[in-house]
């Protein structure tokens, strides 16, 4: 891995280049992901099958075959190798007790003058979760997606997976089942979004679609948002490491590779304030990679978007990690808690040499979904939230009317808006 | 104001046709706001020059003209008579008071077995407020979008507005000095959105852009949505009113209107399950309009998105406006707080006849920005959340590594990730 110090005269272009990492070219597909939506506005499910077709080679005969049958669900869980639903169950678990710790109350609050002012939380009436298919079916994600819908007490929650050549990935099903997914459609790529936004004979339309997916999939999910609500657009999969001198650097090497073995566009950043720590991370990398199944991916993605910055203390490490904002950080430094108030911007944090990420990716509880490409200086993990909707009550007494309301009127008055100041002063003729 | 029943025939028909009500044509400005980006992207401050002069009417000589200077804030402030300041500042304190009760706390969390998970809440550094311009410029606005930001300690809050012939509206001025706002620049309309997604030499790139607009403006703030986050993709104004046999017809008329006054294409519907209430707001609405200073758009949008709907019980005209899931939803029932339940979807409930709904707008502490054309079902009032992001955080003990590891790996390698896997076992094998 190249090495950088931040005290190299080319060290600003060297981030810049960090910064501008891999961001997912949606303008270049729109209009084809545009010519998709139109088609299943206007063709529905018809549409869906010359697309099922072309994509997932696959013939679809009739409407139902869209449905994956309610028993197969059953039956895929009920098959499952023990050891396997055992750990199913154990990050079931412990993702819903994390996400039920984001579960929000409804609250209302009183004033002496007879003014209840509250807020209600609801869940939105039906989730559409979108989960790829195929090779890189994750059923993981499928957990990550569906129990914080589940926890908000979303009444319906819908699946759309693609099948290549017809094949469903067993787990995935196995998972559906254990989240209570109401049904599961095999339809996948930017018709699917479609589908789920404005509806077709079969699936119906939804509240909020979420989940991850390629470039059409996102680009997709960008265009409908308006019609319905989305999680967010993210790209490709990302890691900060922060280390000092105490950080074991085959853990690090580690940790940098479980990124870059996910995607040639993924990229892997260790910030340290070690030169030691740096080169040595640098060789296990090497070393490590040789072995890896999934080598090629991973040297392509270290290669080219991988880096070790060596910084001169950790504030000027930590203020780099804050620009770049990873979706995935972990910190590995003597007293990893103490840095916490210093770190802003990234997506999940990782805190201390036994919590590689891919503990938070499977087990550990928070979501696995999370914003890249720094917008975690903006977007959430998807969490309960993006489940539930929120309406202000407001119930004002005639006292409070009285009180209040020639302040209304007047505010009302000097934007113009006559009814709007009338209809408060009608209230007041009687006080 | 027509009146239709749910048991005529036609019904059906008329219902589809509200719940149909105006939607942005966001496709049919979708290439000439796309161009409009572009050129500020590629040209920056030159393009925000162009378009000023083409718009706004008034030459810009240099950068600086594009900013008001910070002391015109103060003056417009010290400048204000008396009982309008004494108005603005009960806004300001009573909207700021109901925002810090929406403001979510940092938690974390402990297992036994030494696991440590949490949420850290941050703010992000830098907020961009759209707000109109010229006529439409609605100092309301300011507070309604400042003050969640001031709350959530955004750090730097920045303001666009459009300044049709160069000249500003003062007390939209004074509200941004009262809420502590950092820039004010005259640009308004697509390119403002576009500067503050993308940045130009004046103009900073913000995290979240937030504020109504045209439909030029919406359409960009969905188009920059990802490059940073936002708020809604908000319509045009819409009221649904609840009432029983108990309500006051000239109450429910005038509040009607409120809506109607905004704009021909703004909505407002009357559910109620009292015929001869029906009859009478149909009166008083065509009495008051008489008189109304905004006459013509109040009496388009009457004729054409109001409706009056008689049902035949509380739960059934409970559930046709859920289905419309109105911005603002007015009850004006005997016993409102008993229907509150049942109302899933609106954006502000509005309860009791001492309530209507400008006192949500200004006064009453909640905010004004809601969500429009059914998007109620999905999105939430604007709120101190908007301002804020989370990140997960997780630490893991030597021995919660060793309890939950293998289940960890495990899952991993049935998703094919063997770096995931083994970046887990790595830390095994000390145990």
């Amino acid at each position: 891995m190249k090495i950088i110090n931040t005290n190299q005269n080319s060290f600003k272009n060297d981030f810049e280049t960090i910064l501008q990492r891999a961001k997912s070219d949606i303008k270049g597909v729109s209009k084809i992901v545009e010519n998709i939506i139109d088609e299943i506005v206007q063709d529905g499910n018809e549409a869906l099958k010359r697309h099922i077709e072309k994509f997932d080679k696959w013939q679809v005969k009739n409407d139902d075959d869209l449905l994956i049958p309610q028993e197969d669900m059953k039956k895929a869980y009920d098959n499952l190798d023990l050891n396997l639903k055992k750990s199913l169950h154990t990050a079931f678990d412990r993702i819903k007790n994390y996400h039920e710790k984001q579960l929000p109350k409804s609250w209302i609050d009183f004033e002496d003058n007879g003014t209840i002012l509250g807020q209600k939380v609801t869940p939105v009436d039906r989730a559409g979760l979108y989960i790829p298919g195929g090779k890189a079916a994750y059923p993981s994600s499928l957990l990550m997606n569906a129990i914080p819908a589940l926890v908000a007490k979303v009444k319906e929650i819908i699946v759309c997976t693609p099948t290549p050549n017809n094949e469903v990935n067993e787990l995935l099903l196995a998972a559906c089942y254990l989240c209570k997914v109401s049904k599961v459609y095999k339809v996948g790529g930017a018709s699917a979004i479609a589908a789920m936004a404005y509806g077709t004979k079969t699936i119906p339309k939804v509240d909020v679609i979420t989940g991850p997916g390629n470039i059409f999939v996102a680009t997709a999910k960008k265009m409908v948002f308006g019609e319905v609500n989305i999680d967010m657009i993210a790209g490709p999969s990302e890691i900060g490491v922060l280390a000092d001198e105490t950080a074991n650097p085959r853990y690090v090497a580690f940790d940098l590779l479980s990124q870059a073995e996910h995607d040639e566009m993924a990229s892997s950043i260790l910030i340290t304030t070690d030169d030691n720590l740096a080169k040595s991370v640098s060789v296990e990398v090497s070393n490590i990679l040789k072995d890896l199944s999934r080598k090629d991916i991973a040297q392509k993605s270290i290669d080219e978007r991988g880096a070790i910055i060596v910084a001169s203390n950790i504030t000027e490490a930590i203020s780099l990690m804050n620009e770049i904002a990873p979706e995935h950080l972990e910190v590995m430094t003597k007293n990893p808690f103490e840095l916490l108030p210093y770190i802003k911007h990234a997506g999940a944090i990782f805190l201390g040499e036994n919590t590689p990420e891919p503990i938070g990716d499977y087990i550990a509880g928070p979501n696995h979904t999370l914003p890249t490409g720094s917008t975690a200086k903006f977007y959430s993990p998807l969490n309960v939230e993006n489940f539930l909707k929120k309406s202000s009550i407001i119930s004002f007494s005639k006292n409070a009317i009285n009180e209040l309301g020639e302040a209304c009127a007047l505010l009302a008055d000097t934007e113009g808006l006559e009814a709007h100041a009338k209809s408060v002063r009608v209230r007041l003729e009687n006080k």
